[in-house]
């Protein structure tokens, strides 16, 4: 990934220094352009932004922590993988020694860096994001959440639980498509026009959510609730998983139980924001 | 549902025969022009077309069973909720009586029918389907799934499936993200973006699928595997409800458990394709 961020920065002609633990690897970038810096203190003195790709939030610390490093007037932007509490401790921690903080996310594999399929998200001050805004356009479509550290990921983490949900409702249901001998590039357009037109609920639905206000103008949840019984019986008569399906019902039944069976599908918030039985 | 739909033939301008064990709900109906027929059979009769939508597969048995009713030549479209079993029985029940027979599944809300946001399926012999396709029309956005009767049912099923994933997922990144103060009008357009860009994945997809053949061009379910670990972690750190993250990880564990961990994530049709361990 670290060999993408550097090489799109290259492609649009940004000056760009780079620093890996091992050496060779920064081959291609230096053949491309690419400073190499014979230290970490080097690179992080070498330009007004510097980007942290490694493998952890662990690998950061030690690399940051190394001696001769100095942090000072330095801007950070850590696009390492992790969760929100290590990128709001890691702010912290570079902000204590005087270093301007932003922590981000990759959406996207290496192959799209530098297209705008490529979903770079970002959070931290503004002021900090404002500052090198142009620059990282180099890399993707680039957003600014807001100033919690803890964004970038949070997003990031919600984003994924959404794609893999569209997914597994896809399989769930091209699963029980073949069972009739429906093939899956046959089911494949009408899924993506439920999940497509689905999706221009959400924000309507919302409003629901931050009124605290539910009320059943489409269909109420227990109407929900006995299609989702439905839903069971086809896929134990199919012989196809029918985990999620029971998932799906298991949220909605306890809901009903909680007395909200007359209301809309987003009172569901209650249960999603509560531990749950496991 | 019933009153929607023949609303929706007398809005054109279609002759329109209704029939209600409630004489009193069909008042309405007629006062925009409708006739009330007095009896089913006398329904079964009036027109090309008889449209069945009443409370289970049960109550159209009785119906179409009642002394007096003769079904030879009729056409049935019988909308009434159920499975797919069921609209294979009722097809060949019909059809031993001399009926054409088709079953359809209704995407929609009451409030929605005549319009273009309401997605009636339909399933059955594809010449008694064309034969009233113009008439049907009035009704919706109409599509015609195969031979097979139990298909109106079965995409009903898959697409509800991806209906309550996509709420589910947005759920859950809500709850996520009101720890972290994001109101949910705030983080729906987002869940929306992912949604949408997700589901123009599934026709690439599904040629893996239907080809048997699972290889990681965009990326690996062990990487996939490593990043639900994140969103479980996110999940309880949060305090908010982990059953669903778990379930997507269980999910993909077990087909890296079967040897699939470098394929790319369609292969998990062999997951959901199998009973289950529940």
């Amino acid at each position: 990934m670290g060999q993408a961020l550097a090489g799109a920065f290259l492609k649009v002609g940004h000056p760009t220094t780079v620093w890996n633990r091992t050496t060779s690897k920064a081959d291609r970038l230096v053949a491309e352009g690419a400073r190499l810096a014979p230290t970490v203190g080097d690179a992080l003195t070498a330009g007004s932004l510097t980007i942290i790709c490694v493998t952890d939030y662990k690998a950061v610390h030690e690399l940051l922590s190394s001696s001769g490093i100095e942090l000072d007037g330095t801007t950070l932007l850590n696009l390492t993988s992790g969760n929100s509490a290590q990128a709001r401790e890691a702010a912290q921690w570079a902000e204590q020694r005087g270093a301007h903080y932003l922590d981000g996310a990759i959406m996207a594999v290496p192959s799209m860096i530098g297209t705008a399929e490529a979903v770079i998200l970002h959070s931290g001050p503004q002021s900090d994001f404002e500052a090198h805004r142009s620059t990282l356009d180099a890399l993707g479509t680039v957003t600014y959440l807001g100033a919690d550290h803890g964004l970038a990921s949070l997003y990031d983490m919600a984003g994924l639980a959404m794609m893999w949900s569209v997914l597994n409702a896809w399989l769930q249901g091209t699963a029980l498509l073949r069972t009739a001998g429906v093939d899956a590039a046959t089911y494949a357009p009408f899924a993506q026009q439920i999940a497509t037109g689905v999706a221009e609920w959400l924000p309507g639905y919302a409003q629901q959510i931050d009124s605290g206000s539910f009320p059943a103008e489409a269909s109420a949840l227990e109407t929900d609730a006995r299609a989702m019984a439905h839903l069971i019986e086809e896929s134990e008569a199919a012989g196809v998983n029918a985990e999620l399906p029971k998932l799906i019902k298991a949220m909605a039944d306890r809901s009903i139980a909680a007395g909200h069976g007359g209301e809309q599908y987003p009172v569901l918030i209650e249960e999603f924001s509560e531990p749950g039985d496991d």
